[in-house]
């Protein structure tokens, strides 16, 4: 694997992108690549403005990441989104999503017979979004085949370290942890904001 | 308190800052402002371009948090930069910072006499900067008078809920830690990255 690729849009949720960015960023063979739909400056949930690729433009995705955040409520809604989500993780290898990000995918079709988590305080909103889904309500993260998703925010970083192990092993997973000095909830079983 | 001032520069790390954005960007009273020496564009580790404001041109700071990052290693000796973070520190009412954003702070005088924590795995560097400050090697983060820093990257994130914790009650800080299903380590004496 070499590109992991970032999906923004206005009003993603901050850590959702940048938790995953600090471990996959630690790997030196990785290129990270921010993109959107048009390209540009894409604006988050707090405020952050961050330079983007054109979604499109990019021929290699090892890896697509789907954030959550406020956007997403808009953006299952909108099919020309939706497509070009769907163009783009025909392309990918592996997805991960994190948050309400699994709603994204989910109207994609791509999500359909797939085991799949979200936030629990949007679970109910979520699991509106597909009923071909197999939602896990319990679950710090979901792997199923090529698909990975994430509950809330910063399940996402857990999640991420959790496909490194699993595609490097867990030596690799935990030294980058332990760089970055975090207390990895490693069990994907464990989640203590299901209720 | 209304804002809080995220000081960027080339190579700051993204966690640093967008673990504590994602914490204080939960608040709807703060505002949350990016800022750099020059404004502008600035490219972090992990190679995202985040728009910045001017760092002279902010007249009120209630909250600055200077992060940490490969960028440090050649800020501690640029003294227009040091001089330029000095006077922002001295306008703000609290200063916050993340992992080497420690070593900044302590090349401008501001961290003499106070107690500081940085990351375990630059630790030693980190405690060259400065022989005036009262480093601790145990601590996930210090607290001194207006001053907080934390241990490595995200420890930031733990830092950032107690800060709320100590100025808004510990179910403020709780309730964020859940809204973004945050397994929030909230002893700062503890420190399992020590050693």
């Amino acid at each position: 694997m070499k590109t992991i690729v970032f999906l923004l849009f206005e009003n993603y949720e901050s850590l959702d992108v940048f938790g995953p960015v600090e471990i996959f960023g630690r790997i030196p063979s990785f290129t990270l690549i921010f993109a959107s739909m048009k390209g540009g400056l894409i604006t988050n949930s707090q405020g952050a403005q961050v330079q983007t690729e054109k979604l499109d433009t990019l021929k290699e995705i090892d890896v697509l990441l789907i954030p959550g955040g406020k956007g997403t409520r808009l953006l299952v809604a909108a099919p020309l989104f939706i497509d070009a989500l769907k163009n783009a993780a025909l392309k990918a290898r592996y997805l991960l999503t994190v948050c309400t990000g699994s709603a994204l995918l989910a109207k994609t079709g791509l999500l359909d017979g797939h085991k799949a988590t979200s936030n629990k305080r949007a679970f109910d909103w979520v699991t509106t979004t597909s009923n071909n889904v197999d939602w896990q309500k319990k679950a710090r993260w979901t792997v199923s085949d090529h698909i990975y998703t994430s509950s809330g925010v910063s399940a996402g970083m857990d999640m991420s370290l959790g496909f490194l192990a699993d595609n490097y092993g867990m030596d690799f997973a935990l030294d980058i942890a332990n760089g970055i000095e975090y207390i990895w909830q490693a069990d994907k079983e464990s989640d203590p904001f299901s209720f």
